[in-house]
Parts: structure tokens; sequence; C-alpha cells
């Protein structure tokens, strides 16, 4: 059995750092489940033991979010890129109305692209020509009284600029890909028509997509698509429509248990965000410019802190000599290259803290 | 730690028994890989360490299959019913052709309905009226010149009956769902334009689907679809468009390691299929009519066993008795009822010598 203190600080954008008693627990009981003689990775998706835990999990979530009765929580499969083809499918397509997209970094450009396979799409706000650097203020955007629906990117985990207050978008259905801060901080969802994230940053391991949907929504897919890609008949079918990734829904479940009891909930998840995100930015900030970060102070996320370093061969040795020291992956994405820390819930406050203490020493030693 | 000793026979149609060894690997490495310091469930896609994995669990089913080079192998979500509708999106739709359907059971039925939703679509032959008990023989249908592709499934899980031959359809392209049969027993990979297969009964758990598919096939895919519903985006990113499920990939792998290193290929692995199917089959054949199968002899399955006993009386005894002799989910599909023993690539023969002498006691012990 691999010891515990073989592990690294993990700071990988996604698949990331689970919490460490989830992993435990499966780990566990990975041959077989407590009383059931078989492992989760064997049972049935129709037995009782596994709809017990796909209820849970949907409990686990409900009770995180505070999601009203008439919200359906459903877990998927295909990421947040299926959702971007299946939203437009389902309420694009077919409905003349235009889809409006705020673009605030490289998935909404992702999102809106598919979109377009299936209807005609408005930017209402695109932050490319300011290299994805805010999210906008309400008064530099209308929403469109003709729109299908509203979409935005909460967090944008490559450009690390997040969202902190939804856009208002009055009767116009709000839909939201928060992949990379879902379950990170309390959210109102009653502002939202549907919102989706898939798992592998905060809520679980890759292959599930969580998607939130109001009732009004769901009733609104039309019936010519093929059952997987109908929201309706997933709901109806409670998510088991076709055999769902039973071990994904397995470790959301995990994780979600160790949100509620060991962390206590979503306002303490967030304190402990703000808290680690603020050591990290700090850091930057006192720097005197050797730290620089990419997306404005106001919309930093606190879940992907992207920076660079004066020069590319200083950006080369500080991530060569991080990863010597046990802080692995906080290269910057292909796209943008630099430097990002990602630092969802399950990174521990001692992994930031000891990240910051080798940014300082790493400053101090290669001077600009 | 639970152990070994816990585990029961697990007949489940799917999500079904793993073999323990490529558990037992996963259990061990499940907090962190081997030099790598962190669990496969918190890894990029996108690491060294993953692209690693994906090529292996490519390279063992390409190795196992006998698979040319002028064919993709393809890790993708959704499970078989996402086919059912991703199939005609790229093949149907649009082409002018209808798909023609051969349909030996539920699922081949279930696969012709959601083709119906993107176009017109043939059936060739069709079992239901004699309760899905064969396969055709070749003089029962006839091949269209004019169809788009000819749609088959090689197993079907809930009537177990399997082909043990591929319909003959000469230029037409072949397609197959071979979700519960895949990787039981060699077949000849060229026949096929298209083949598919939730991994979940014997390749590795639920939430991946592998798809091998030729390469003229995928130029053919149209560029109007979300690029997740395009076979051609995810042969040209090499199953990485997005974040795979990297677990259940990785879990592939180790399955597929097994098969090769323990078992030693498909001939071998074939071999141990049909003496376990011959056991099992035997014990209803010397039954005196006390277990009838549900399949005529020559289309029996290999990996789904369906049988009844006398009256759904001694069904109910039957089932409970074997669930406490730990001999788990021998149950039928909840749409046709009576008793299913699906005994894919993981479940040992001791397990199958075990659940015969249950069977024999069972009826001496039970007379109609």
């Amino acid at each position: 059995m691999t010891a515990v203190t073989q592990r690294v600080y993990n700071f990988s954008p996604g698949p990331a750092t689970l919490p460490l008693p989830a992993l435990q627990e499966a780990q566990r009981d990975l041959l077989c489940l407590p009383g059931v003689g078989a492992s989760i990775l064997e049972i049935s998706h129709r037995s009782k033991t596994f709809e017990a835990i796909i209820q849970a999990a949907e409990e686990n979530i409900r009770k995180l979010l505070n999601i009203p009765a008439h919200y359906h929580v459903l877990f998927l499969q295909g990421g947040a890129r299926l959702q971007f083809g299946m939203i437009p499918m389902n309420f694009l397509r077919g409905t003349g109305r235009p889809a409006d997209f705020i673009v605030t970094g490289s998935w909404g450009a992702s999102a809106l692209k598919e979109a377009q396979t299936q209807g005609p799409v408005r930017i209402l706000w695109d932050g490319k020509a300011e290299g994805y650097r805010r999210t906008p203020r309400a008064d530099e955007y209308q929403i469109n009284s003709d729109a299908a629906y509203v979409h935005f990117t909460s967090n944008e985990t490559i450009e690390g600029v997040e969202f902190f207050r939804e856009p208002e978008t009055g009767d116009i259905p709000l839909v939201c890909d928060a992949s990379s801060d879902f379950l990170s901080r309390p959210i109102p969802i009653e502002r939202y028509a549907l919102l989706y994230a898939g798992a592998q940053k905060n809520a679980g391991p890759a292959g599930v997509t969580i998607v939130i949907i109001r009732e009004d929504m769901v009733q609104r897919c039309p019936n010519d698509l093929p059952s997987m890609l109908n929201y309706r008949k997933h709901a109806e079918a409670k998510s088991l429509l076709n055999t769902p990734p039973c071990f994904a829904v397995y470790m959301v479940k995990l994780v979600t248990d160790w949100l509620l009891r060991d962390i206590g909930g979503l306002e303490q998840m967030y304190a402990i965000n703000r808290r680690k995100a603020d050591l990290l930015y700090r850091v930057l900030d006192e720097s005197g410019g050797y730290y620089r970060g990419h997306a404005n102070p106001e919309c930093r996320s606190l879940m992907n802190v992207t920076f660079r370093l004066p020069n590319e061969a200083l950006e080369k040795k500080f991530l060569s000599e991080a990863e010597k020291a046990g802080f692995m992956h906080l290269e910057g994405h292909r796209s943008v290259g630099g430097c990002r820390a990602s630092i969802y819930n399950a990174m521990p406050i001692e992994g930031v803290q000891a990240l910051c203490e080798f940014m300082k020493d790493f400053r101090e030693k290669n001077p600009a």
C-alpha cells in the first residue's frame, strides 16, 4: 500500500487534488463495499446499494447549495464540453431566438463556438481584446429581451478570472458553466435556469458532470433528440437512463460527505478558500512586480491563481525547482503559458502556505 | 481494508465482476500512483503519466483484437446508449439513405428507436415475434445496396442471444453494438466499419465506452455537430478532446493487462468462456426441463445464460436461496423476468462450478 507521506502538493487545474479522507475511504472499500461483497466498480446501477449512493450524492449537493425542489440535480457524462453542445441542442436550435454569451475567457469562447453549430449566437461582452483579465461591469452589456438564454462561465480556469455576482438577466434564462468553482462557495441557485460543472475540480474525479436544471427548462426539451442528449429524459429517469459512471458518482458522494462533515458546508469552505487565495495573491502583490498576476484584482479567481515571472527563463527555472520541492503542476495552460496555482477545495492551507514560502524564497534567490 | 475472502460470486449483467488482480492493483495505488505522488483520480489528463496509461490501454486492445492501423480506438463517454444516437447523427442524418437494423433483442430495438430520431430506418430482420430467442440465418434477410449502414447487436444481454458470425454486408458498412461480448473472444475486426462497447461487462467499470472505427468512416463525419458528438474530432484528438474518464480508462488498462498477462489473449479467454458456458448450459439441458433456457441452443450467449424455472414461486425461492449462498444478482432483467447468470471474462470457473452444484442441488430439493 502506498503511504500517505508519498503524496505531493498537486496544483493541477483538473483533474485536481481530492480530499484525503475521501480517497482513503475509496481505497479501503475498493475490493468490497461493506456488507456488499463486491466493489463499487462491479455492482449494478439498479442495485439498492448504488441507488442509496446516488441519492446520497444528490442529497449532499442539494444540502450544500440549498437547492429548491423545482430543480433537478443530474449526473451526466461527457464533461462540460458535451454540455456546450447539449444546451444549444435543447434550448437554441429551433427556437428562432439567438443565444447570448458573456465571454470572459477560453472556456466561454469554446462554449460559444459549440453553440454556433446549433443556431445563432450573440456576444454581449467579450474580454478577449483585453486578454481576458476581468469580468464585465453591469453597465458594459445589455440583456436582449429576445434571447433564448444568456450563458456565462463563472470561473475561467485558464485565465483565472471569476464572477462573484451573477449577471442580471431578468426573465431570460441564465445558464452557467461553473466547472471550476462549483461547490467552492455558496451561490443563489434560484438565479440560474441551468448550471453545469465537470466534477474534476471541486466535486470528484473526471467522468461525471453535474447539471442543476430548473423544472421549466426540462419541460422545454424537444422530442427529436436521442435520449442521452435530452435533459427531460435524464430528469425523468433520475440520472439512470442508462448505466451512469457509478464510481465517479460514488466519489462525488465521498467528497460531498467530506464537505458537509469535515468542513461544515460552503460558507466555511468559502472562508477557507478566500484565506488560501489571499495568502497567495499577497505574495504576488508584495513581490514588487516580480510575480505579476494576470487577472485584475477585483476579478481574481479564488480557484486558479495565474501569474508570470519577469521572463520565460525564470518561469522555466521556477517550475522546475517547484517540482523538485514537491509543488507539482504549476505550469500555466498550454494556450497561455506562464504559471498557475490551482487551489481548489481539497488543497490544504498548508500546501498554499508552503508554496508561498517557496515563492518568496525563489524570488530572493533569483532576482530579475 | 476489506478482505478478499468477503467477496461473493457476482453474476451481475453489468457493471459486472472484475478481475481481482486489476482491483488489487487499483486499490494499492489509489492514494499514489508509483513515482507520481498523486492518485489516478487527481492527475491531469495531459500529464505524461496519464498519456502513458491511455496509450497502454489502446495498445492492449489493439493487440488483443489484432486491430489494423487504419482503425481508431477511441475512449468516449455516455455508454452504448449515447452511441445509439451518435452513430445516426454522424452516418444517417442528411445522407438520403436509410439505416438497416437486424434486431435480435431489447438492445437492438433500443438502438433502432434512437436512430429513428435522426433519419429513416429499415428492419432487415426482427426476432421479437419469436421472443428474441435466436439470431437470423443468412437466408432470412437481404442486404439493401442503398443502406447507410447495417447495425446489429453481437450479444443481447437481456435475452442471452449471441452472434457467432458477423452478418455478410458486402460493401455496406457494418456497425455493431458489442457491449456485452467485447473482448470475450477473437473477432475479425476488418469486417466492421464501427464497433462499440460500454466497458462495464468485460473491459472495465462503467463510465467509458470503447469505439473502434475505420478511418474512412471518420472522414465521413459531418462538420455541423458539436465536437463531442463527432467521431472525427475525437479521433484527431486521440480521445483527449476534453478530460476523458481517466479512472475508467486506467481500469481498462489494468483489465486488459490481466487479459494479456494472466489469461494469454482472446483465444485463451474464448476457450475458458466456452468451458464456463458449457458447464452451465449442461445443467439446464440435463435438468429434464426444470431449468428452461431462453435462447435456441445454436444462439446461446456465452456471456448471459438466461433461464426459467418451472414457475415464478420457484424462481423467487431460487433467487433468494442463491443469494444466501453467495451467488448474487441471478435475477433476469426487469423487462423479462426469470433468471440470468452473467459469466463474463472475470467470472472464475470456480464460480460457475459452484453455481452448477447449487442449481443441481436446488432442483433435487425443490421438485416442480
